[in-house]
């Protein structure tokens, strides 16, 4: 370990500052404000820890929680890009693939190559781990929005067949029992009115 | 895993998100507005991940990280206390053993114990993970503050020796390498007049 090591471990450190200040579309509870990225990182990372015994395939714990507070480093530089957002997600790639370049690139090559290597796995799903976080990650925004009166739906004119083609497939496929949950929340969202039919 | 089990973690998880609104000391980089302790909570896990080759001893990341993204849930009732407030800190073990039994005892009894022993083991920082886990969130303030132009210790009238002597101990004997970089930092913050020498 060397004293240039640390240096670029550090101004990694600094860098994800930053992400305290990404704002998302989804509003805190009680619906104060909205919450940044970096408070969501936390959130999902410990709602993965509590949920595991809820995955689909069997999964590295350790794993699924790096995996989700790095998941959204990139949106640093690329912003948060709205699940519904047709136009920001056409661009969403190429956007966070250059994020990532620069951002991991801060970092010794070592830690470079494997925290990239994490986040695209998670961005590919293409592993029990991934698909697990990537549930979780679709299950609390939905949470949240059930539980602060649906301000962000409502603020995007979403309706329910959107949160069911958006969220339903990366749940069901990551995680047993969540989904069924989910549609309860979705249906007493509905009945309250919080949610378009 | 039953409906009622699944009630209670995502009553746990929603109890979470009041973290959001904790206030901390330290503010963020560049200054714009103090963090909170989720925030806190993510920087603090991703930090541990980053350096865990600076472990004083063998230690478990997997362990450390959810030591670190715990370690602050007590604040939600309990506030946080800063480091170097007295009359806090006097009355902090009770204050945070109450908050632990409430929110803790949110979620089914297995968790409910595991997490909670997890809890005790950072507060006495007895093992090997926990004395890691001190050092990092004892490094990372000052590692803010140096970078914030020492706005938290302008605003408490904190001088360089209470620093070192409420800092140091746990950074040196959970890390290696970290405190002699810190010093280096410290020397900084006071040449540059944003820390009374």
């Amino acid at each position: 370990m060397t004293s240039e090591r640390l240096s670029k471990q550090l101004e990694f450190i600094v860098e994800l500052d930053l992400l305290k200040g990404v704002g998302r579309q989804s509003y805190v509870l009680g619906g104060a404000r909205k919450e940044n990225t970096a408070e969501h990182s936390w959130h999902v990372a410990v709602m993965a820890l509590l949920l595991v015994e809820y995955a689909r395939e069997r999964v590295d714990p350790c794993r699924v929680v790096k995996m989700l507070l790095l998941h959204d480093v990139v949106e640093i530089d690329a912003g948060d890009t709205f699940l519904y957002d047709k136009a920001g997600n056409a661009s969403k790639a190429a956007r966070e693939g250059e994020a990532a370049d620069r951002i991991f690139g801060l970092l010794p090559d070592d830690s470079a190559v494997e925290l990239r290597a994490l986040w695209e796995d998670f961005e590919a799903a293409e592993t029990a781990d991934a698909r697990f976080a990537a549930a979780i990650d679709r299950f609390l925004p939905l949470f949240h929005n059930c539980l602060s009166n649906g301000m962000s739906w409502a603020e995007h004119g979403i309706r329910r067949a959107q949160v069911e083609q958006h969220i339903r497939p990366a749940i069901e496929r990551g995680a047993k029992g969540l989904w069924e949950r989910a549609e309860v929340m979705l249906d007493e969202a509905v009945a309250k009115g919080i949610l378009k039919p």
